[in-house]
């Protein structure tokens, strides 16, 4: 309750950072600034962004960039030019060599000039879109999360990032599967149009009932699994390079920019 | 006569890249390959690379990269496989602290494990879709280049890399501006939509007869100045840094990709 409630009480993106950067907000951000775009986050050392960086680019639909800040610099100077990427999030995962250390509120205890922040693209923003046309999002019906699947759809390798997509799956009624394309399509800076309808074996998803992160989400009669590139990719495809250091959002607790939605159509 | 002749026999994008390689054909490629995508070619030393990535990933509308090599390879493995981009373009441009020293045919010679590729998409492209739907090419009418202009508007900078955007002007009638918007918005790959239409004096354009790059090209009664973003903006902004060695093509003599135009349309 005190989620929902709050939520509806913070209306501007600033506004809402400025209630994480003092603490008073560990929440996850769903609902909150509603119209504006959220995004993922990945933090790496310097001499791997040019690598990442190239991997972005050579994969844009899992890696939708929306900013890259200059090595040592928080502040994300396109996507939110007053916030402060070392406190504005409600809550960070930090990895050494791939291993989880810890799970703070704040990094400015970790942060130093030899570091570089890739904020992605999340899909939190098309689903907005769907649901205004009418199309049903089942994770949501269930109150639960959207599942996600490893397949056999190798990215665009770059210098030392490689490794598989992964998607994320909602069931769409097959009547609105076209709806659907067309919506997620005119927004390609989070993830854009599905990479794949129908057909799951095809990617290489055994059973659809065992996602490799988040929750199954049963199909209901005409339903069709549509299959959207998904932004776990470019975190999947870091960690396994396991980096001395590497920082992302916690799940769910993800950075909310300056960005209105409306303004990430495609021309 | 024989550009034309030549032109229409040479009909893969791999055919027309082995005459060049063999030195068979040294002139511009406009026409060569029908249906496969041209590309702008900036080749930079690696120290360099990181920030130029990023200056073309932070301004996408004048710098759309469809490939970028491994630092020291000269394969475009995801653009042409079977291309090597040490021979396979007509021409070439090689700078040394800015100044054009050289127009090879090949630079073999002056290729080390040091550079790195970047191929950008080319407004060839969209134009082929604009005449197809009748859209009139003014410049091409005239047999003329298509004009570009420096604007007041600054691309976002990016390490090393800052500089105005650079536009080429069409003339499209008034009826048809929209027409041109959503069929050149299809390809965001190839420069995407207009950044402008109509009053030249708000990009800081003073005189459309004094074009900074190409030919003028008169506006006829009812003509409204559309203006892209160019293939030029990346080139103009590298050279401003004066890099100890830059490679471009020569204008008009582009490399010829085997990516079909088709499969560049957005979702």
């Amino acid at each position: 309750m005190e989620l929902v409630e709050t939520a509806t009480a913070v209306v501007t993106p600033a506004d809402a950072r400025a209630r994480m950067r003092r603490g008073e907000w560990t929440n996850i951000t769903s609902g909150i600034a509603p119209g504006f775009a959220q995004a993922n986050l990945v933090i790496l050392p310097r001499d791997l962004a040019y690598d990442f960086l190239l991997f972005c680019t050579r994969n844009p639909k899992p890696c939708p960039l929306l900013d890259v800040t200059e090595a040592g610099s928080p502040v994300p100077r396109f996507a939110a030019p007053d916030a402060d990427l070392r406190s504005d999030l409600p809550r960070y995962r930090v990895y050494r060599h791939g291993e989880l250390v810890d799970e703070p509120v704040s990094i400015a205890s970790y942060w130093s000039d030899d570091l570089v922040a890739f904020l992605l693209g999340c899909s939190f923003t098309f689903e907005h879109g769907l649901r205004d046309a009418g199309i049903p999002l089942r994770h949501l019906e269930c109150g639960c999360n959207v599942p996600m699947y490893r397949t056999n759809v190798e990215c665009r390798p770059a210098g030392v990032f490689h490794g598989p997509l992964v998607v994320s799956m909602r069931p769409i009624p097959a009547a609105m599967v076209a709806k659907a394309v067309q919506i997620s399509g005119r927004y390609p800076a989070v993830h854009g149009a599905p990479v794949h309808a129908g057909a799951p074996a095809s990617l290489g998803i055994g059973d659809l009932a065992r996602p490799d992160w988040g929750d199954a989400v049963p199909l209901r009669e005409d339903d069709v699994p549509v299959f959207w590139a998904c932004g776990v990719t470019p975190q999947a495809v870091a960690m396994a390079t396991r980096p001395p250091l590497m920082i992302t959002h916690a799940p769910g607790h993800m950075f909310v920019t300056d960005i209105p939605i409306a303004s990430l159509a495609s021309d």
